[in-house]
């Protein structure tokens, strides 16, 4: 099983105060980048992979959905999602992402399980393991005119096994990339000791989806806007490297 | 016009020294892998994109392709080319990619313009400061059942401002990202001073393509195999980062 770090209590409380928790997806800087991604979902069929809080199962209804699946596998996480006033059309269910089987899994409803018009995922796959399997599981529940969309962080992020920023011998900040093609675990240290995440290149990101007959549609190297920046001017070296990688795809 | 360095005499006279121009296809280290990428050219009708020397126009011929065009703006490349056997189904054009019109240029043999079954270009595309125009082209004459499969240099190489590997606090050698999406062109001394690249991110190569209306097939970010490695010891670090980036796509 994945390493879950959102169910340790240091980790989770951490995360709990960052302003993508607090403040949802308002809070998250790449969130109108892969929000302009997305299909319109009026009467569609939604599965989040990895939904933590719930921000964008209910942002999902509120854009129209009919009805939405949240996957997580955090029981705190899952728990703070339920606190929100229920939804009888969005449903939460505990799942482990390097398991779960797409294809029969409870929806819940009673209904047999059946296609999704968009699958959404945010920074979720970069911990799996087995992603190859899910992409597997996606391309077969997706509806044949249905979607993808996700995030991760970006490869150039993930690929040393020291990340940080370093100056080189002219005073710039630059990005260290080392090991990119080195794919497989890193551990960082980032709210806790030890987060276990996977580094893969954009190409293995690619080639995943297009080995399983998904087609791109769009991608993109996301780094904070010239607005972003002015009203948050730590962010400066973000444009320096892409953070987060977004891509869309469909069946 | 693009700047045409190829037809500088000192850039020209170090360049010609490469293994790549000495041996052909054989002395390009990616050229295997770019390979696996081609559709069958038995009897295909074949363009190359900055052919230089002509290696890939002969060596499509020898795969079977029945006509061949290779362009490209150096005299000096195209001089070269034609010092091998004249074959007749192998037509070279001088023409700047920045400007050159596909669709109604000469193609020699009195024959209309048609469309092509495979475009190719190695390491031709990180020159060209309108590649959008180029990629237009490319889409409009390219058979309905076509391919465009082409190398340039990894953005993770074009980046930098000042290319080179760095050594770090614990002593590892890194490859320093800077300036990622800070797009535009590079002045690099490479055989010669003064060369200028145009710097693109992955996401903007890839997104010219698909807005293009072109499906992404495959995508290879390249570093040395081991055994090129075991050939080669000086190329280890070359896998800390990737060196070039290969594309497949499809009409």
């Amino acid at each position: 099983m994945t390493q879950n770090i959102y169910d340790d209590p240091g980790f989770f409380a951490g995360y709990s105060q960052l302003p993508r928790s607090l403040q949802g997806l308002g809070g998250a800087p790449e969130w109108p980048s892969l929000r302009r991604l997305l299909p319109d979902l009026k009467g569609k069929r939604v599965l989040d992979l990895g939904c933590g809080f719930g921000w964008f199962c209910r942002w999902a209804r509120e854009a129209g959905a009919a009805r939405v699946w949240g996957l997580d596998v955090s029981e705190r996480m899952l728990a703070r999602a339920r606190t929100d006033p229920a939804d009888p059309a969005v449903t939460y269910r505990r799942a482990d992402l390097e398991t779960v089987d797409l294809d029969t899994m409870d929806r819940g409803d009673g209904a047999a399980p059946g296609p999704f018009d968009l699958i959404y995922s945010s920074l979720a796959f970069h911990y799996l393991e087995n992603l190859d399997r899910l992409i597997g599981q996606v391309a077969t529940v997706l509806d044949p005119a249905g979607w993808l969309v996700f995030s991760v962080e970006h490869p150039i992020c993930t690929a040393p096994g020291n990340p940080g920023w370093i100056t080189d011998a002219e005073g710039r900040k630059v990005w260290p990339v080392e090991r990119y093609l080195d794919e497989g675990p890193r551990s960082t240290n980032w709210l806790a000791e030890g987060v276990i995440k996977q580094h893969r290149s954009i190409a293995t990101y690619l080639n995943l989806l297009l080995d399983r007959g998904l087609m791109l549609e769009h991608l993109e190297e996301w780094s904070p806007s010239e607005a972003q920046i002015a009203a948050e001017p730590s962010w400066a070296d973000e444009q320096q490297r892409p953070f987060f990688l977004l891509i869309a795809c469909r069946r």
